[in-house]
């Protein structure tokens, strides 16, 4: 009987033709590949916070250990009353994810059928038209302007079949970003049947006049859902947790369906911790800043063109004539993994995280080495 | 323009009439409520393992401190090596679950078109449905006998529309389970294109010479998927870790509806080294095995009838004309949280998870002073 049925004939049709998200390269996987010691290897691949972790973090995890054995709050009360303190909202508005991510996932679950639209920007984060597929949905791909996103455009993409507009910002992997009033203005050509997912993934990054705050747009619009994470400025990648924040009505049917333990103890008590640890954010912050402004020096002095950007990354393009991958491939033989941006239709392109000083200057020594 | 959208009813089908899960109450939450310290309280509700960490899992979760900053390895390569070697399965055979709840949930998103049904026995684990419920199927549920699941009237229930039968062995919340006669019975009865979900999370409690391993059952039939997780006999409820095992097709498929990062890093490095800590499993069951010996006892002493039980838990019936949840009531004011079942169409009996030894003599002392 073995090998009678085909079981990918059987799947759902979105998940048919589905691959899935492919994320930076792991520093034990490379030092596995090329029999390096794992400590010589920098990672700047996945915008992660090259601070290191939030001693109060470390200590809010310390003190989870005694309850290993225990399921987590599923209904995270200690966080989400944390971050009504620190943001200004309801426990009520909150849905807690493994990674905002999993907002991304639900808001798609909830809202879209199959056949219906969403829209996103080109060079749009790759895990919107994902979870899109998952559902049977298409994904309607707006062309950029200047590697951002062009709102009016977007706005014009809306149709009857369109139920969510992805919008990120500042956007990954590009990190432009869009001012409050092109928001605003957006958010009023909206019809307010079509939701609109707002991703601040890098929002404590910025610092910048014009930049908005989603949270303070939710009131006027109703059909807003702000997405923040704690991957990023906050250090907790390994762990797993970011939230949607939106209306009491949208938050609660997000909630059902979100698997009841989505984010576990660890998570919840280090963001938590994290949260008020204003000194680790700030800290964060202002070591990128720094090391923003060493790659930036180091592509003019290369004669490389980038992207501006206002998050914890930058995307630099290889010279012409020169295959991106083949700059991949050389980072990677000296020990440095950065990000190919190719399924972001950016072939051209490579995206950097910024490191700390040191990583940084090591990433520099490498690039010049392999593009000499 | 506030309110003039009813987002409800713009919600996909299925999730407009969906009711979350209900998990066990947790300690703080009863603390919080009736303003007694969290020591004071016992907490039999969520069948967790009662024998606190394993120091293995500590020292694990200790070593990954370092890497908080850092994504999880998506892939697992570390964890699957581990169960390949302790279970003898490939690794192509592995998908990784946020618990193995996630791997009903991911099942369901690949196979399972809105209309389609899916079969489950009567007093089932409630997460079958709900899954099936997200995606807009239809749940068949069968009547069960003498509390577990019958088999025949099963097979007999599949139809055109069938796309997966749910079995759980040993069944929660009754603690229930099949002979292998029984399960390679059904399963040469079930049309290959029906999928087969086999949940083994109580497997490792298990001491009855009778009893499958469904991994074993793999090979000879490939519409199988065994789903295991680490959150009960492995003590690691708060970390959030399970998988499922197949053929590797179907593994493929799971895996592309798998968020990248559903296991975070130190669930993963617990995993691993609660795996091979066969000492902590052995004197987890062989508590288990005490502590159930002394309930069916107290349930004699008492004059309840129970539902004899080979998981980490046992269904006790409250006496005629007494209200379940008058008792469940009158447990919680005396600091015991046990599960209440009504919602398993089991409305006349509760669920006391087996705790140490210590706990369960609370819990017996309790439930005398509330009968009486």
């Amino acid at each position: 009987m073995t090998g009678a049925v085909d079981f990918t004939e059987l799947a759902v049709e979105g998940v048919r033709g589905l691959r899935p998200y492919q994320p930076g390269k792991p520093i034990d996987e490379l030092a596995r590949e090329l029999g390096l010691n794992e400590a010589d290897i920098v990672k700047l691949a996945s915008n992660e916070n090259p601070l290191g972790p939030s001693p109060k973090a470390l200590d809010a995890i310390r003190n989870e250990l005694a309850d290993l054995t225990r399921y987590p709050d599923g209904a995270g009360f200690e966080l989400k009353k944390a971050l009504c303190e620190a943001l200004d909202i309801r426990p009520e508005q909150i849905t807690l994810g493994n990674g905002s991510s999993d907002i991304l996932d639900f808001i798609t679950r909830v809202f879209v059928n199959d056949g219906d639209e969403i829209v996103v920007s080109q060079h749009a984060f790759a895990i919107y038209g994902l979870v899109a597929k998952m559902v049977g949905a298409n994904t309607i791909e707006v062309p950029a302007r200047n590697f951002g996103h062009d709102l009016e455009a977007m706005a014009s993409a809306v149709t009857e079949k369109t139920r969510i507009v992805f919008i990120t910002n500042p956007n990954n992997p590009t990190g432009t970003w869009l001012t409050k009033t092109e928001l605003v203005r957006f958010m009023d050509q909206v019809p307010q049947r079509v939701l609109v997912l707002l991703d601040e993934a890098y929002f404590e990054y910025v610092d910048e006049a014009e930049y908005p705050n989603g949270l303070r747009l939710l009131e006027q619009y109703p059909n807003l859902v702000v997405t923040r994470t704690f991957s990023k400025a906050y250090g907790l990648a390994s762990l797993r947790v970011g939230y949607g924040v939106s209306s009491p009505e949208i938050a609660d049917l997000l909630n059902r369906v979100r698997p009841p333990f989505n984010v576990d103890s660890f998570a919840l008590a280090a963001a938590k911790a994290t949260l008020t640890d204003t000194d680790y954010v700030s800290r964060s912050v202002a070591e990128n800043n720094a090391g923003m402004k060493r790659l930036v020096e180091a592509f003019h002095a290369l004669n490389l063109s980038h992207i501006p950007s206002v998050g914890n990354f930058v995307c630099f393009k290889v010279p012409t004539g020169v295959n991106a991958m083949d700059v991949y491939q050389g980072l990677l033989q000296r020990g440095v993994i950065v990000r190919p941006v190719a399924n972001y239709e950016m072939p051209e392109y490579l995206r950097v995280s910024i490191g700390t000083s040191a990583e940084n200057e090591v990433f520099v020594a490498a690039l010049t080495a392999v593009l000499s």
